[in-house]
Order: structure tokens, then sequence, then C-alpha cells
């Protein structure tokens, strides 16, 4: 057997393993649907844990809910040039409204129900989110409009992976529009801090937040701001961005107003999205070798008990203690919310069930058995700390104490990542040291073991330097970063030329 | 001017009302795309409660949620020959994955990306989740499987009406497998169970629960039981529906499992839904002549205060004390949840507010102005009494009493819809009566017109006389309904032959 629960370890094999722990926990799998994914019930626990706290931080910010259609008008996409470059690629496109049986009796679309205008499943909602906006807004009155959707999206994928990239996925979509360039900035900005906030604070990751290049920039938009994350195979990961519109979506579609002075003019737009593939950074992040480790804010179920009955006769006393345990916790709140907790009371082997909440990545185990209730105490396991690592607090200093327990993890995860994504970090001066950096020989063996991690270089390339880079190191610039740090004066590594700031390099998902 | 906010009268021409008021209240609008609505702010926030509240219950009753794709291959709605018959009809049919510019430089599906085999939106995901089930059941301890999904589906729609019936609409989809007939049977009837309470209790509107007879019958299922509400106009609405659906799925999937007796066999399942469609029939249940009239307990919003200030000199100390009120009133809970209060600041005349929020149905509406902030009073208006009629409580009474008034309107809201449906639910038993029933003066006119209600007749007649009856009178067997009350021996109304058991005959929507 062997020694971790995972095969292959994140150092043998990354994505492998990041395969493998998806499959142990449970969280989700591949349809037959070329790209689209079934999220079980333990990943969808995760979406709907990060769904209703952003929510929160959605609406506390001033957003309401609405709903717009999945399905997007063809000539729709082709009102904004840029736009249709981006996303009138790889999509699923509706051409019939109806099937028949055919000569041979199998269904085909009906050749009588071909629709005149081809209907696009939605990429992203810009143009149908303008058509609606261009009829709500008529003066400055009308404005702030302040909208986010939780909706699916398709984007044809020709090589997908779980939660990262797939053709289906679900997510959230912010649509505003503004009286001025300003707001709308301010607005583009403030989304941001949101993200990095709530990545930060509720998925314990760190995160760069900055801007795009004109390259990696959203099609249509001003400017594209992004937050990146780094996982443990040292790549970057877009975990979720803010764009600047300008109004060149309020031209497209048409959203005009009369504004203060009586002049007829279009409005600022942004829009802002995070998706399941926030799920797929916080599994590469934070997991081990053991399978998953979930922060305690965002996981489906922070604390299990695990009854131990070996006998019969002490069997209803152990089960009684372990649902009085288990109503003693959820009357407690973290992070504002109750504490979610199982009783797992399955006729199965104890090992069995431990190993199985281990490769899920509980935050927090708890075991109860007759010799236990003799004392008084539980036996408590990190999923944080070794496997075998336990502690004996009495009851009532568990029950007190979980709290600031699952606090305690949620902060170390967040340290440990931070150590981390620091660790990899690297100021880098010249063009030999940046391509030793990434081009290594594990990363040479394979293109998908990662080599080096975030470099901070000066840049004063062009966008053809930005692809011939990304053709030699398969390397991108992930972000121009805030923040006073990066602010610095040099030559740029690759032409010499002079800078003001550094960039991060990285390969990414 | 009218003396009612909305024109047409309900009792003028009830479908054009329904379109008024949802347009005054500012819930949802038609979209460019065929079919396909927009669900404004006030409307989803409307889904988000009836979600959220809905959702608590599914997972009180054991229920997990998952996601499953939203596109189902063309040969998986093949595999149930009942099912293809009923959804293989009006469906968006997905045939290519790319667009590309044609000849013309107009963008068209990309002739190169043909998919080998057409793919469907959902209209239902019996057969898609079906094959995750075979994938995951192999002996009978990977039974039951309790999963449901929040999702949206599309069926084309050549006649489109808002929340009732829309090409897209969002939906919850429950699919269980289970080990025997009896536990599935009683799944069956424990979800009809928790929709008839949800409606009563959360939708303050009573239903009738009962089969469905085979013409109505959910395509593939062995019966579909279904709750069945009655609104204004005395047609009936279909509001849930719950599936038995037998071992036809099972079979078409290829769910199978080892049983405790070591013989292989197929799982028997059940699906059941409810969907946006909810908000159509509340809003056409309760909503008035000045508009829509809410249920406080989905209620985006459940009091709303109107801060008078004519005065600069006291402008302050009004939205102060409103903002004071406001904060008093979020700190109570009714039915679990926080009071959700606004405090409408907008700088517009106070008679076009208050009728902005009559019009969308908010139960309370708080004026207070500087004359009350003298006495310590507040002007209370109730959504459910006359437009003028107004109470005058001081502002701790009113606090004090908030609660209890928001309970009191949602009864009161239940018993007029219980006496109306009563009044409206008929027992006949000849054929001449039942025409005199249905075949008014009114209804003659136009076939939007309702007529009579629900009639309770005997009914021993064949698919065939249903279908009869349907083409003259445009009236369907809406259920057989459960109940000792309907429980009678008696010759069938047309056909003479011996019932023993009412069923309920009415239009429908």
């Amino acid at each position: 057997m062997s020694q971790t629960a995972i095969s292959p370890t994140r150092a043998q094999d990354f994505p492998e393993w990041y395969q493998q722990i998806i499959r142990a926990a449970d969280l989700a799998e591949n349809s037959e649907v070329r790209g689209c994914m079934v999220i079980k019930p333990w990943g969808y626990g995760l979406w709907e844990n990060i769904q209703r706290q952003l929510d929160r931080l959605f609406k506390e910010t001033g957003h309401k809910n609405a709903y717009f259609p999945l399905f997007i008008p063809l000539s729709y996409l082709e009102k904004e040039a840029a736009h249709v470059e981006g996303f009138a690629k790889e999509c699923a496109v509706v051409t019939h409204h109806r099937l028949e049986a055919g000569p041979d009796g199998k269904l085909r679309p009906a050749p009588s129900a071909l629709l005149a205008e081809p209907l696009v499943v939605r990429p992203t909602s810009e143009t149908i989110i303008g058509a609606a906006y261009a009829r709500w807004v008529q003066s400055y009155r009308d404005l702030p409009i302040l909208i986010n959707q939780w909706a699916n999206v398709v984007r044809w994928e020709m090589r997908p992976r779980l939660f990262l990239r797939t053709a289906e996925f679900l997510w959230q979509e912010g649509h505003t529009a503004h009286e001025t360039e300003q707001e709308a900035i301010a607005e583009t900005e403030k989304m941001l801090g949101v993200y990095e906030a709530f990545v930060r604070e509720h998925l314990a990751i760190p995160v760069l937040t900055g801007e795009k290049t004109a390259n990696e920039r959203f099609p249509g938009a001003v400017s594209t701001l992004c937050i990146e994350a780094m996982v443990q195979d040292r790549k970057a990961i877009q975990a979720g961005t803010s764009h600047f519109l300008g109004q060149n979506f309020a031209k497209a579609s048409g959203i005009e107003f009369t504004g203060r002075d009586g002049v007829k003019q279009h409005a600022w737009t942004t829009s802002w999205g995070v998706s399941t593939r926030l799920i797929g950074t916080l599994l590469m992040a934070h997991s081990d070798d053991d399978g998953v480790v979930l922060p305690p804010r965002v996981a489906p179920t922070q604390i299990v008990i695990l009854p131990v009955t070996p006998k019969p006769e002490t069997r209803d006393a152990v089960l009684a203690a372990a649902h009085q345990l288990a109503a003693d916790l959820r009357a407690q709140r973290a992070w504002d919310e109750r504490l979610t907790v199982d009783v797992d009371t399955r006729d199965l082997p104890g090992g069995t069930k431990n190993w199985e909440w281990i490769k899920k990545g509980v935050p927090l185990r708890v075991e109860i058995g007759p010799r236990d209730l003799e004392k008084g105490t539980v036996a408590v396991a990190r999923r944080d700390a070794g496997v075998k690592e336990k502690s004996f607090p009495t009851m009532a200093e568990f029950t007190a104490g979980a709290v600031g327990l699952l606090e305690e993890i949620q902060a170390g995860l967040l340290a440990k990542a931070t150590a981390f994504r620091d660790a990899h970090m690297v100021r880098i001066d010249s063009a030999d040291d940046f391509r030793a950096f990434f081009a290594d020989k594990a990363a040479a063996e394979s293109a998908d073991k990662a080599a080096g991690g975030f470099a901070l270089v000066h840049w004063a390339g062009t966008g053809d330097d930005e692809n011939r880079l990304r053709e030699e190191l398969k390397v991108t610039i992930r972000c121009v970063p805030f923040g006073d740090e990066f602010a610095e004066e040099g030559p740029c590594f690759l032409t010499g030329q002079p800078s003001h700031r550094r960039v991060v390099f990285a390969k990414s998902y």
C-alpha cells in the first residue's frame, strides 16, 4: 500500500494528482457530453457556499440579481467588433427548434424548424444584457444599473479539465451601467477588491491584483483587471476578472441617456465575473497527497463526527453523545454562519470512513467511542495536520474551542499558501535568468510540469514579444500588478527599454 | 384618471391585466429572443426567496443539490419511448460548435464544426441524470440517491406568457433512485406534500393534490401527482408535479444494482419539479386592480419606509428616524428570517413613490414625516387593505407589532384565496350542468375569459372522451384529487358508468 492516499503524488504528476483528488473526494466527473462536467453533491456544496457568501458581498455593495436569456441572437455578437473576434469562435450554436423522426426512423433536427437566425448559447452576456439596458435607460436618473446574474455559460473547449476549463460552467457575471467614466472605473476597481478579499478571506488564497496587457484583455474591454493566484505546481490561475468596458458595449447596444446637461450620451459599462474555476483554484492551492484540503469557511461540512460503536451494549450511548455533540456545535456560529456538522453513522469500518473524510478534506474529524464516553473526551484530528495526529480534549473543551479551531485552520491555510507564493515569486532581471527560471529540466520533460513560479520582471516589450515568449516558454504576462512594491524603475529584461513597474510572467491554467 | 392603478381591470380583461401588473411592478419583460424572458430584480428577488425557502425544505428531507450538463445527446432522448414522444418535439437543438465568417462576411455556423450527434438543450433531465446514476449505482448500498438540481430548461413555446409559459424557464428538478417500489412511491408522495405545504404556507395559495389521468401524465412516468391552484379568473394552474417513474427510466438508462438477495435488478426512480411558473401563479392568485399583492413570506421587501421630507430643516431628523426604524425592524425575524426593509430616499414626489410600492405589492408601507416625529407615530398602510386605509400606531407599537402584522397579512391572503377557490369549486352531476358551467356567455366571447371554476364530477370516461371535452369546452381533468371528501359513489356525468371518486375538470393555463 502506498504511503499516501492519493497516487500519483503532487511531485510525481501534478495534473494526474489533480484528477485523482477530485475523484477521491467525489467532487465531480466528466459526463458523456464532451467537455461538460457533472458536479456531484460534495463539489456542488462547495459552490453553494461560494455562491451564498459572494452573493452577500455583492448585495452589500448595492447589487441586485436578475436573469437574462440563455440564447443570444447571432447578430448581437456581431455588434461589437473586438467581442465577436473573441467570443464568436468556439460556441454552441442552436439552429433548429424541433426534432422529428427522419426517413430511417431516427430522431433528427426537423428541416422545417430551421431558425431564421441561429442562436448562440451565451458564452458571456454583455450583448444580450446590453440590449435590455438600452431599453431601460433613458435618463441619467435611470443610472447606475447595478445587476448581477448567476448562470451557466458555454464555451466549447478542446482540452477540458474539471472545474478549471469546461465547456459548460457555472458563474456569476455582474453588468453595470454608469453615468460617468470615473464611476464605471471605480466600480471596476471596487469589484476587483471584493474578489481579492473574498478569495483571501474565504478561500484562504492570496492573489495578486493587477491589469491585463492588451494581449490578454477581454475582447471589447478598455481594460481588464484580474486576480491571479499561484497554485502548488507554481502555475498561475486567473481566478476572477473585472472589466472596464468604456462606451464600447454601450455604443454597440445603444445604451443612451439624456444627461444632466440635456445632452444625449452613451453610458459607461463594466462587467465582472468569477466561476466554478474558483473550485479548481482552491483544490490546487490547498490539497495534499492524501486528498483534498478545504478551507473551513467554504467546506460543505466543517466537522464530521465519527461514532465508534464496537459493542452493541454501548452503541446507543455513543450515538446519543455524538448527536448531542453535533447539536451543541451547530448552535454555534463561525463567520456569521452556523457550524456545519455531519454525524457519519454508516455501517462501515471506522478506517474506511476516516479515510473517506480525509480525502474529502473536511477540516475537523472527531471520534467518539465507548472509552471516550467514560473519560468524557473526544479524539480530534485536523485535516491540515498529519493524518495520524490527534488531540484529546474533553467534550466541553472541544465544543467551546471549535470555532477558534476552525478560524485557526482557515488562517493557517492562508499563511501557508502565502508563504508558498512568496517563496516562488522572484525578481528577475536578465533574459538568461528568465529562461532558466522557466525552462528547467522538469519543465522540459513535460509541458504540464511546472517550473519557476511568478517572475517579476521589468517589461517594455510589444504584444508580439509576448507572443514569442508564449511560444518559446509557454509563459504569459499574468498581470501588471497593483501595489507600491512593484513600482520600480529599471530596464526591460528583453528589450532593455525603460520600465516603471514590474510585471508578472508565469505559466498558467 | 382611472380609479385603479392598473388598466384594464381583472374583470375587464384578465390576460391583459396580468401583463400590466407585471409591467407596473417591474417584474419581468419579454426579450427579443422568442419566448425567453428577462427576469428583472424585483421578479428575481421573488424567485430567490422561493428558491432559498424550498431549498431548505428539500435539505430537511435529506436531499442534496448537484449539477448536470445543459446538453443532452440526441440518442439519450430516444432511450425511453414515451419520453421521446413528449419531449423530443419542441426543443432547442445545437448542431454546430463554432461560428465563422461566411462568404458574405457575416457570421454563420461553421460547416466544418457540425456535431456528429446533435445536442438538445435540456427540456428536463431524466435521461442525462439517469446516465450518471447508472455509473454511480452498483449495489443496494449505493441507494437511495436523493438529489435535486436548480437549473434553466428550454421547451420551445409557440404561445409564451411571462412566468407561466416561456421557452426558457428556471426550475428545480429532483431526481431520486431507490431500492424498492414502495420507497420510490413514498418519495413521490412525500415531495408532493412538500410542494403542497410550501405553496400553502409560503405563497398563501391552497392547492388540490391529486393524480393526473393517463392523458395528462408526464411522458415516461407510471404516475404523475400534481398540485393544482385556482387563480382569480377561476382557471387552474398546475403549480408542481411529482412523478413516480417506476423502472422505466432505470431500464432506459441502465440503472442496475445487485440487491440484498444478490440478484441484479433495476432501480425505482422519481422526479419532481416546480418552476418560475410559481411566480405567475402567485401573481394571478393574489394581485388586484391596483397591481401586484405579495405574500409577506416571499416578498423581496416586506416593509418599505417612505420618509416625508417637505422642509430642509427637518429632513435630517426624519431620515434618521426612518433609518432607525428600519434597523429596529431588521433586528426582528418572521418565519425564521430577518425582516426585509427598504428606506426609499429617492428624490421623487411622495405620491409617485407610494404608488410604485403599491404596484410592486410590498405588504407594508410606512410613512414618517415631521409631524409624525413630533407625535412619535407613523402612518402604516397594508397592501391587502384599501389603498387609502391607514393606521397610526406609535413607532414602538409598530415595531413591536410588525411581525404579527406580516403574519396576519399572510394568513389573510391564504384565507381569501381559499374562500375564493371554495366558492368556485362546484359538484356537478349532469352533462348539461357541466356545459353550462364552462360555456357561459363570457367564455363564448373570448377563449381567455374564464368561466366556471373547478367542476367536481364523477368520471368513468376514456382518454378520447377527455380529448373531446377539451376540444369542445377547453377543459381538462386537472387531477383525480386525494382526500376523503372526494371519495363518493356515483355515475359518470358523461357515460353514466359507476365512479368511486370525483375528479376535477377545469380550464387551465
